[in-house]
């Protein structure tokens, strides 16, 4: 993998998407089914980062358990974020595929999610997001992802 | 597979969803994420329906483009939705695989996804969904995913 | 989609494959893991194959059905090769991610696999194989491929 | 999950397929797309199995890189043993969906893979293997695959 260590801390990143997503206020919780709204970033480190989504009754299904889609997000944004943070603010890497296993429905409670990349070409980057509950560290569901890479610009600004 | 021919109408399957998730108010805009809120079911037929997400500022992503969110919940639903017309009111399906395309990026406008059940056993079914744009016909991402069928009960109520 | 009928017939395409793979010889079944051995060509059309895979008792498992592996490659061969029949003979795609659903036991008899693209871009493509039994024609696998299309030469030759 | 402890040794899973598996001599190398032949158990712990696909040459493509197929069967066949080493020889287990991503072309090599239980419920299991070069260490393929377990019998033999 050309590069090892990520290039952008948790404060680049989020300056990025702020620059990237003008009309995305993080953190809000007005618009919920335009990610990556109201995820949280814990950690950066080599290949992995850590996010967070906050227990929220909206991303509820009956019976308590938090919604598929509401996984679904989590698990994509997370992938796109360590992308991000290893390839640099050059462009929107767009998924192309998304893969998840449902594993055990979770209790109501933030979900945390392990996020690491597989592979980081030129062209294209696979990760890895593994989700578990914040309280009892159940993993509830896995997801693998491809994300194609724009070229860098010829004549980058 | 078992049943080649629905055995609910929309309106039966109307009728089972609101008693099953009486908490959600179907078509009711404020809760974004629990879905199947806002989904239309358009039409049942042997092994397929079809189903209708409407246009929503709230679905869209930077760009103009319809959220990956939103494209898997309507996946999601449109390929549950085809399976229960097919078993019947008799539980609750649960999603344990599902893998999405991403093809084209949609123009801002209500998506359809035909839906398709390939295989419906006793445990399992399995299900296909393509979505396209309403407006311009443009296919724009394909999913399928696994459901896990609950054991009849012994002693039904 | 930037090309919507193929650019290469079958011929076209065994001529490219006997180049480009000298040490295969094409309907050998001697090297069974190498694929694409002993898979024919039936059909291209726009956007589609069909492609064929010979009852071989060596791609029986227990009980008389199809391997796995055998339905894997029959469908990563014939996601290819529609592919490459659409962007002509330009250099080699690689697959990147297969999804495969096995939806029934397959009984013991040549199997038949209807090929499509969904997405045919610069630098990704994506399409899908339905296998089903020559003889019962009931439907066993389906399954979605992304592949990596090479960059065009600056210089061609 | 209901055990997290293996319920068969090395040994035991080698006796139990070469019992349900009769017509494969484990380790032949006559019937190469008829898995699991030629494949090594190396070890078995808590949820977990590495298993190993020795270099032939029959499992090269052109350019010297593994072919697809047999890192496919390297993910199958693992993730199958994994399961059954914590189930016990109950009956055999079904795979109903496979996805596998490529990540990097392997060098001419064996391969090894670490498989992982995910989930191992009553009905459905879910497992992940990760597969890389003997010698190099390289990640060449990251799999994820659902297996439908049999019921057990109401009158065990």
């Amino acid at each position: 993998m050309h590069d090892l260590n990520p290039v952008l801390t948790i404060e680049g990143l989020l300056q990025f998407l702020a620059e990237s997503f003008p009309q995305i206020r993080f953190g809000d919780a007005n618009s919920p089914l335009v990610e990556p709204v109201d995820i949280e970033i814990i950690s950066i480190s080599s290949k992995r980062c850590k996010v967070r989504l906050p227990f929220h009754s909206r991303n509820l299904r009956p019976g308590g358990t938090i919604s598929g889609p509401a996984m679904f997000t989590l698990a994509d944004v997370g992938i796109y974020l360590v992308i991000l943070a290893h390839i640099g603010p050059v462009g929107l890497a767009v998924t192309t595929n998304m893969n998840i296993n449902f594993l055990n429905r979770p209790e109501p409670q933030a979900l945390l999610a392990d996020c690491e990349i597989l592979k980081l070409g030129k062209r294209l980057a696979i990760g890895e997001a593994r989700l578990y509950g914040e309280t009892d560290g159940v993993l509830v569901a896995q997801a693998s992802g491809t994300y194609s890479i724009p070229p860098k610009p010829m004549n980058p600004r």
